[in-house]
């Protein structure tokens, strides 16, 4: 772009950026990467700067070390470099003549794919590190929406088992569209339901938990619950009602 | 629930519903389906009221009232008719302690779809009815995310053309976490990004178009161009950009 | 390849021919494509040819010449050519060190959609164009495996009503692994059980009737049906049983 | 079924089992599974009952007893479970009047997973347990259907390399309808291409490697060639020339 093009790019994307204005740190933000870098780009010329851990990975209780580091490393930051790749051939592919729109269509899908690797990834760490525990008001807000705590948390957790041994995501959602706070199944990172904030993200992937728990991913999930980070579970909540 | 559970959740779900506060009908507004009686409900017990068609069904410009007719009748509300089914069988089988994970999560793959394609569908109706004319405004804010305007619509139409002869759907969308305008291809109903606001939404399943143009599926892209509502595609990139 | 290798190679892929050796047409050979011309060729090389209609195209009962003709045409014809498309590009992109393993990997993706196009729609086509009247023998076959021949046929239908408005096919496949005659349910061209023979093939993708039977789904399966062509399920049958 | 029908049955069934009449041991013949009571069932209430490893769970080269022993109890043995449970529940939901036909095909698409993962693991370690060093007979036979017996090596470790991180399968298979010998990626259980005998099996499931490799999959498929059975791969090809 030109100079005068990027300029004027930034003023209109700064637009978009309704979650910082929200007064919560987006994604990369907290990480020091700087905002305007991040935005000021076509969606063909955009590149994914990867996310530090944020949190001590040696802190987290019954997940080791070794395991979200490798995490981290390979399958997330492996997956911000392949979204870089894959983007980076768009543009030539989406000139290319010769190319039939269905192998462009290989390329978008794989696009999707990472795009959603890194989105949920990033969700995920983020919402790890903490003490596991759900204040008063938060217990409230999801017994709110699903009768009880309990009933959150039963579903939440069955969804989790019953991906045990292939792959996938359980997300607790905000569905902007039907105006309801689900649980969600998800096969992949490319199976979401469309118009929804993530709110709780659980990785479901081997590689989240085979290295230290085996097979055993109902170990894994209990990991999990106790190292929630209810004040970022808070936080996207808060998201989508200070919007209101 | 009870009458005060319910008044405390009407209450507390109020503080989610920020697209109506932002001046823009959500959906289901249009149509005279009371606010409070969408959202006085828990994720299980909520029933979902199909939407009608938010315009006169023989004023669109190549898609027949038959056709336009039997996808809202027979496609979407068909769609609204199975959530409510696969949703009301959820509680009990979430109760049912001789359901394993997997099989509840078959049922909560069905919910994804059907949510997909009821949401979808919603989106896809109301931006349907116009006159395909994009303002100097919409064009600039698609220019300055996609280079050009007409980059913009190459995409949108390469990806729309490769998903000719089998199902799925092309969306531009507003990633909130990448904070990118994209195109997105998605294969079915329950593919999606995450954090992804729909803007613009092209259903490419076969029953969108067969009905009037069998296999040629170009045809019915140029037919969808020519009846894009503009002002919704502006309304919901303003209802992005106003909670900036 | 040199003469000699191609002779070498004819050699050697005769060995796989069972299917014709069985005394019943290969997929190709009622058409009058060469054998030879078919089987000299590595996996890097072969270029499919599309195979006529098995049968007359006005003749079919309860769906239209001009159905059948777009499906074969436009559904079928263009797989095929699609087909030949993606292999024709993976030998260069097997060879570029610079194309990441996934990116070779979107085009093996295409790859399989397309041969399961390919090949189910071969099978379904050559199962049309008969009386749809099972023999006694052939109801005792489905008898045999189903418990009753309506068990069967009821589940059959039953996967195909579900299909509707979606996209993917029924199957009654015999799986070699597990030496049982069942019927699948695939939900696109390459979701399949391994190591399994169709049977019998039936095609739920809207293209498939919605041209003449809008969303009724269930129309076209009683057409379906009345068309079905028993003496090529029973041949299918006898290549698996006759080889034993 | 009565005496009288379940001998007709057996000789019924008899007629399919064309795998072990070539004089090559099928699935579960090597554990001493009774051929007759494996058979002797419909398709609705058959059970499987699972295969023991064919090889000592201490012998393979790089890839520990600890993780093939959790591969084979949790990972397939689950999958023969799973299985079971799924179609233990089919005739009850198929006669369900109130079942919809889209979550009686959830039963079955789960169905179709699980016999994936059955069939497909059962394939895998019958091919594990060699030496990993292929004849020049088996290496000219890829040889000629790839062009050169590295080329189809090459491809066969890129798919792998490219499934690295997520979940799937790579398998040499032999394509009944195009007589082709290919490499196919294959995303999960149920994604398999039609009309195809499995020759060479490669599990990338993360579980197949995270407990010894972690994220370095490339380590993973070099144990995996060293412990390849090449005398397997020589029967399941010699099963489909045999029979030609």
């Amino acid at each position: 772009m030109t100079d005068l093009s990027r300029r004027e790019f930034v003023h209109a994307t700064a637009a978009f950026s309704f979650v910082s204005a929200a007064g919560i740190p987006a994604i990369g933000e907290a990480a020091g990467i700087d905002k305007e870098t991040r935005t000021m780009t076509t969606a063909f010329d955009y590149e994914h700067a990867p996310v530090a851990l944020p949190f001590d990975p040696k802190a987290l209780k019954g997940i080791s070390e070794k395991l979200i580091q490798s995490h981290w490393e390979n399958n997330y930051v492996g997956a911000v470099k392949a979204l870089n790749v894959v983007r980076g051939r768009l543009p030539q592919a989406l000139n290319d003549a010769s190319l039939p729109p269905y192998v462009y269509n290989d390329l978008k899908r794989e696009q999707l794919i990472r795009t959603g690797s890194v989105v949920l990834h990033e969700l995920y760490f983020a919402n790890l590190g903490g003490d596991g525990k759900a204040s008063a008001d938060q217990r409230t807000r999801l017994s709110t929406s699903f009768g009880s705590y309990d009933a959150w948390e039963t579903e939440f957790r069955k969804i989790g088992a019953g991906l045990g041994g292939g792959s996938g995501w359980v997300v607790l959602g905000y569905n902007e569209k039907l105006r309801l706070l689900e649980n969600y199944w998800m096969g992949d990172h490319a199976t979401n339901p469309p118009g929804t904030m993530p709110i709780l993200v659980m990785d479901m992937y081997e590689h989240a938990y085979q290295m230290d728990y085996g097979a055993a991913a109902a170990k894994y999930i209990d990991a999990f619950f106790a190292n929630i980070k209810w004040d970022t579970v808070a936080q996207r909540l808060g998201t989508v009602s200070k919007t209101a």
